[in-house]
């Protein structure tokens, strides 16, 4: 319940720092709390960059938000989990999720572009150690795949639990951008005989597939035929 | 016509190194040339990491492939392009594009996960400074958008070549990874109530939205229409 009067309430924005305000085409970026939130909270994969003996690693990963921090898990044998939690104090992390809505065919080569939103998160990844927050962070993952799979799934147990590393990464410099819109052509080209315009990127879902061994009479829960 | 007798083959795959070599699910790393291009081609925006003041900084960015190397392009002013083309000798960056294919729904908690392809390079990134180069990379960037555009529209011209930046980086030190079929559940966990399988993601295009501005009776290019 954020802005009412029982509960502090925090600013409708991120504070733009030196390395969220973008060099190019600064009209795009945004600072909004909510447009970052529905950015992230619409993605499944987040592009995870850290420094690996002194040259840059981006890996494809799992995440999950609560509130103004976002979880990423995996082994505690991967590598930026363990150098997360050896790593004092933290391991700089760039965390960055992208959609893209459109391609954008102008009639120039120059002005074809993609219309996508994304969003950046720069900071200081640490390990989760509290066994509480670890088990929220762990719902949040699996919620963040399908709202409401968590309820309906059986909990890590104590050998997962260990199994599993968790780190953390407070939403604090971070930045959305995006191209929305259609074709920016130079008015001197409009006239060109070249189709310009917006071809839409559809996304949805296909027939869910039911695991083989699954126990008779098991059904397609409602959270999965409401997506 | 790579392998024929007039040409030099080059190896089916690249060679694996200790960064391409993963340190969790070894199993699901590939490193077979064919199946890297065709997870590089079928994607729109890439993942580029750098390295800037010493924290990482993960990008998306679009890109083209000619052959064994990569294209990335932006405005001369663009910090990455502007770091690559000032570093000597040239900028690391690691380079990444994932498709998310499916949602895995586990009974377990810890076996949820997706079904991706992925593929991560890694590399030094450096300005394209011959200018018949850059023209066939500003090529494949709209061919990559949608294949065969860049004949159906007017090409950079000396100031707009002069406005852009592009920096190249060889598909060398690259690996795939993906994960594909089922539900992977602990033989204890068969029998529990939770539905259990994948949920495919679909992807496809909506209808074209011509710009507004179009010539009178331009219609939508066969290369639109047959993808």
């Amino acid at each position: 319940m954020q802005g009412t009067s029982e509960t502090p309430s925090r600013p409708a924005a991120y504070t733009p720092t030196d390395r969220t305000v973008p060099t190019r085409s600064p009209q795009r970026a945004s600072y909004d709390r909510e447009l970052v939130h529905s950015i992230l909270d619409e993605g499944y994969v987040c592009h995870l960059g850290f420094v690996r003996d002194g040259a840059p690693v981006v890996l494809p990963t799992l995440y999950g938000r609560v509130g103004e921090r976002l979880y990423v898990h995996g082994s505690t044998g991967s590598r930026p989990l363990r150098m997360a939690g050896q790593a004092d104090p933290g391991l700089p992390v760039c965390l960055t999720v992208t959609h893209v809505d459109a391609l954008v065919l102008a009639r120039s080569a120059f002005h074809h572009s993609v219309n996508y939103r994304s969003v950046v998160v720069h900071g200081t990844a640490y390990d989760v150690t509290d066994p509480e927050e670890k088990r929220t962070a762990l719902d949040a993952l699996v919620d963040h795949v399908v709202p409401g799979r968590s309820r309906d799934s059986r909990p890590a147990n104590r050998k997962e639990l260990a199994a599993t590393a968790v780190i953390y990464l407070d939403l604090d410099e971070v930045s959305a951008k995006a191209r929305t819109g259609g074709v920016n052509d130079e008015p001197e080209d409009l006239a060109l005989p070249h189709w310009a315009g917006l071809l839409p990127l559809r996304k949805g879902y296909g027939t869910p597939v039911p695991d083989p061994d699954l126990s008779a009479g098991t059904t397609v829960p409602d959270y999965l035929t409401a997506l």
